[in-house]
């Protein structure tokens, strides 16, 4: 297997392992559930990894806390510095609060109040910027370097990327092997983990990404051969409004993916509808990515055991209503 | 122990011992959950066991599976008869569709069309009756007689009991022993079949029965010694306006339940909104009973480990999304 020059170093297995011996005490082994219903309409055998009952409502938990919990006792006195708006910001937040760090997370001003009240409900300190004037990855490396912080990204890093692996790794040691795997695709942490534990685990299963239509920069990646950027995507997923993937996660995607498929917004609602109303769950939109491609027929997983995972669980609870009352409504009509 | 001589026969736990291994394969294992939140809030370590997440959405599967598992070939040929609008119509009909037996169900002409059609999606016959004018139990036991159907009530049947103590057994082998043990009640065929458990595996364990305020004949009946009847009670936890304990429950709490405790309408939407909005998961009003006596803090549950029974996850959508957005709007407020 040949080492793309753009990977810094190798990324392994073994990582995934040692990060789940580090993780074990402090994420949820989160359940898998199945439901007949799902299993009746797309003609398969499902198993929903359900990271959207992890600690904070995602799987970003895992790498964030992989991260920090190998800082040194330097680091650690220091503190993190992360930028994100989502579902990172909590895990790093969270994170840190266990791990008794300084946290400092980069927020746009005009992120919603719930979500900075909970980044700082972790004890984090929230530093505001203007999404239409400032770069946040600049002031990110310029708080790192001011106050020598530790800058965690959300997704490319070795570190990041092993702890999202864990979520599979618990995923097959549960149900044992599986002919395909569906993952939702932003930046590629959880993707190029995941991949990378089915390669070891289970070399045949096929690994298949799915990102939002609009936002298709994966896709296109991993068909082109190089990292697409594109403008930041309209689509109700935004744990996948990546605008490309990472120099780490892009060649463990290249070469342990077997493919990157796409579904609709509208797509995505009919799979929250589905959990909310037959599975009694709350999964975000980019949650479901994975989902509403096995649900939408077309690939074929005819008398498949198929590994579903659903990222998250955090979108607002009006927001969420007034998606699954939009599509209650329409289930009335004949 | 005296036997009260109003229990036909005596209930124990070998039969919970045996409706379980007759119910292993058609049952989900349901996950228990845990909140680190929840445990702050409450200052005790809090085990959810999600029969949310059962099939049909509610822990009536089990027991309609269990008695139905158990009828004679001659009843199978000629099927199943019950009353109920609620989780025990859709418990009965799943459960007759997978023995393949045919099932009539006796429902309420103005029942939600959602749950009718849930209830024939099932495969079952819908009998419909004017709640105004006619007595349900006697069609019910018409149309058993007239055509030789058997009739299993929602909760007053020792085959029902023991499939519903079932849910109490798998708590107790995933997470060992526990201080508490908080329990829906509305007929008492969960009470006292998970009381029932509790004694077998962990005697010390303290069981205690929660319901609606405005329906409290459980309470007043366990205090009393004698079965209360009420009207039906106007709660926004339809699953327990039962009117009475049965001549089964009834003794069987008396003698394995420690107390029976009540809460308000307001604390189970509040309960809802924390599951929904922490821990991404729909639970009904009536699943919500046990878990909002922990979060009033009233009960001293200090430092203890507490099971806490969610018992299902069927409300309409566009009511649970009421039910939430109010609350939500209520959270934005200092």
């Amino acid at each position: 297997m040949s080492q793309p020059s753009s990977v810094p170093r190798t990324f392994s297995f073994d990582e995934i392992v040692q990060a789940h011996a580090r993780l074990a005490d402090a994420v949820h082994r989160t359940p898998v559930l199945t439901s007949a219903t799902a299993d009746r309409r797309v003609g398969a055998q499902l198993f929903f990894k359900c990271e959207n009952f992890q600690r904070m409502g995602a799987f970003k938990f895992r790498g964030a806390y992989n991260a920090l919990a190998q800082f040194t006792p330097q680091q650690r006195r220091r503190g993190v510095v992360t930028f994100s708006s989502g579902n990172h910001a909590q895990g790093i937040a969270l994170s840190a609060q266990l791990l008794g760090m300084p946290a400092v997370i980069v927020m746009p001003t005009d992120a919603p109040a719930i979500k900075v009240a909970a980044t700082r409900g972790y004890g984090a300190e929230v530093v505001c910027y203007d999404r239409y004037t400032e770069d946040r990855e600049a002031i990110g490396r310029q708080l790192a370097e001011e106050r020598g912080l530790t800058l965690i990204p959300p997704y490319d890093h070795p570190h990041v990327m092993a702890g999202q692996g864990t979520a599979a790794k618990e995923l097959f040691e549960d149900v044992g092997a599986l002919d395909t795997l569906l993952v939702p695709l932003g930046g590629g942490g959880l993707l190029s983990g995941c991949a990378t534990v089915a390669r070891a685990m289970h070399p045949a299963c096929r690994v298949i990404g799915v990102e939002p239509e609009t936002g298709n920069d994966g896709q296109r990646s991993f068909r082109s051969g190089q990292i697409v950027h594109i403008d930041t995507p309209k689509t109700i997923a935004d744990g996948a409004q990546t605008q490309h993937l990472g120099q780490h996660t892009f060649p463990v995607i290249q070469r342990s993916v077997d493919d990157i498929l796409t579904v609709s917004d509208a797509e995505l609602v009919e799979a929250m509808k589905f959990f909310a109303g037959r599975m009694k769950m709350i999964v975000e939109p980019t949650g479901c990515l994975a989902a509403a491609l096995a649900f939408r027929g077309q690939l074929d997983l005819s008398g498949q055991r198929v590994g579903v995972l659903l990222s998250g669980g955090n979108v607002d609870l009006a927001r969420f209503a007034a998606l699954v009352q939009e599509s209650a409504l329409q289930e009335t009509q004949p």
